[in-house]
């Protein structure tokens, strides 16, 4: 097989820029002049350089902001990888639709449009706050063969892209989360695929699998990586291990870096899309964002892969975009500051005086 | 010497009482009904549990909530233990009550009333927005003898308790904070003092001081430290080595424990405040919830002291209370988690089956 870029998301990938907002240097030079010890916020001054990068210096508050939930079923449940029953997928999208779910009730907390769409649930969802994007009704089981064909994977990435323009067109900050039950299984695969992992480093227990499912879960990762053999071809490797919403992340992440618009990954599934997405075009790497470092082994793997340190730490394994939703508050805090913060001159300040500071 | 506890603070003390929210049981049972995985949501499931213990479960929103920072000058930094001169301290009251500083930016993103207050600066601020608490105009050199008296301490106390009752009344969360050129000396000696630690373990550069000066700082500690010897009073030890701003905390975590108020700490200063008060008022302990660990070394042993787990590390060393600021949204959303999530039941989700989930 072999998958290929689809014409659309080509014209994407060409459209793509490195970031047009302040340099480095300006940044750096505002960030010390601010009333504050030179560095003393620590990596909140590298979350608003990254902003500054992207939105200029000082950059605009990060609204409007859309939180996108991407869901999708999966094959590979049916070998017990899960603790949980398939069908919980679309009931988790209804609660997500209904306003329930822990990622709604954060995304209301920080005033967050929440989108939360069908990419490839195996029933019907059918509730009104649920966008039908579906382009399978569950993937194949990725221990015996392909999970997805090519022109599904194609499908996908391009309601990904279509997704952003239709739902989030405005939006100065997008945050990525997903729903779906044997997803980690799929977005281990993808990660040992595309780092050369072998299953140990990256298989965890998601949700919070028991021992027996852990085993069969490595199992299953064991014989899709098996059946791969070396192939890291990005778009070739999604249809074999990948997942219809894993793929539809894909192309969010694609179309908002060409947007020039901040992505904020969530945990490992998210992280997972976005090694794939960074595998087709670099430059988005520029918009990447992490939020938390998850529970699950691997994805401290996929952020050292990705260069990307998180600004949270909170042993979260839900998914859903919770982590991503948690970490807007800090990334405002993060404009706020070069945005509102008076200058040591306009002040009336001294700088250091008895000594010279460390520049951290 | 000895420093006694004042009538008014003793009156404090005998009020005090354990939480009288919900049950460990009935916060644990509720969690585990809400439509995610058991313990999925980590640490935050953890600050909802200290929030609901105090204010019931499910807890009410954190509104109104006020951030109390205080401020003092040290005489200690004639030996130059800092890298800023002393003028500073004043110039930053100034700069917080005029909205420019980091912490100003942070609490009006989160709807918290910031209130600075003078407690022991060097100089008259004269600022209509900082409050006149002073007791002293900067303490003595903490190296050389006494850096207050006994009756200053008492008054810095009962004034920190004041300073809730008139500030902070209706509060139904307090993040404390502190400025003061000099403090983290202070503070590294207080809990040296306290945790019995010899110097090296708690000596840090605070907001930046180079090599030379961290060495001044070791030697003043080491001075200060001889003189003390085994003194462990606590209010003798405030006296000591402390300052009016962090004996000016003592009290507002005491009032804020009484009026059973979660307060929010913020680092390495607030931290030794909150230390003082659990020797006096072992049950304010749970009445503290640890914002952020910052960059100083001493910090981590400070919050182990108190059995408390942060929720940020962000590589802060600002202070100010820059640290329990950002950390507000978090304890908002454990608290909306509580209150706003569906259950099981009422959504309609089914519960673990194929596998029996971990229990975290």
């Amino acid at each position: 097989m072999s998958a290929r870029v689809p014409a659309a998301v080509s014209e994407v990938l060409r459209a793509m820029k490195p970031p047009s907002g302040a340099s480095v240097a300006e940044i750096q030079a505002r960030l010390d002049d601010l009333t504050k010890p030179r560095g003393s916020l620590g990596r909140l001054e590298k979350a608003a350089s990254f902003l500054a990068r992207i939105l200029g210096c000082p950059p605009p508050r990060l609204a409007p902001r859309s939180v996108l939930v991407l869901a999708g079923d999966h094959g590979v449940t049916a070998r017990g990888v899960s603790a949980y029953p398939t069908e919980v997928t679309a009931q988790m999208c209804r609660n997500i639709g209904d306003g329930g779910a822990a990622v709604s009730v954060l995304a209301r907390r920080v005033d967050a449009r929440l989108v939360i769409a069908d990419f490839g649930v195996r029933v019907r969802v059918d509730h009104p706050a649920v966008l039908d994007r579906n382009v399978i009704r569950g993937t194949r089981d990725l221990a015996e063969g392909p999970a997805l064909t090519a022109a599904e994977v194609e499908r996908a990435l391009l309601a990904g892209v279509h997704l952003v323009a239709r739902e989030a067109a405005g939006s100065r900050l997008i945050a990525i989360g997903e729903m779906g039950i044997g997803n980690s299984t799929a977005a281990a695969a993808v990660t040992a695929a595309l780092l050369d992992l072998p299953p140990d480093r990256v298989v965890g227990r998601g949700t919070g699998v028991d021992d027996a499912g852990l085993e069969r879960k490595r199992l299953a990762l064991e014989l899709a990586l098996a059946r791969l053999d070396s192939q890291t071809e990005p778009l070739d490797v999604l249809a074999e291990v990948g997942g219809a919403e894993i793929a539809g992340l894909v192309g969010v992440i694609l179309e908002g870096a060409r947007r020039q618009v901040p992505v904020v990954l969530d945990g490992f599934i998210s992280t997972a899309a976005a090694l794939v997405a960074v595998r087709i075009a670099p430059e988005a790497a520029s918009y990447l964002v992490a939020s938390h470092r998850s529970g699950e082994p691997g994805h401290a793997l996929q952020l050292d892969a990705l260069w990307l340190e998180p600004l949270l730490d909170l042993d979260l394994r839900l998914g859903e975009g919770s982590g991503a939703t948690l970490a807007i508050p800090l990334l405002d805090a993060a404009a706020d500051i070069l945005r509102e913060m008076a200058t040591f001159s306009s002040a009336g300040v001294a700088t250091e005086a008895t000594s010279t500071p460390l520049r951290s």
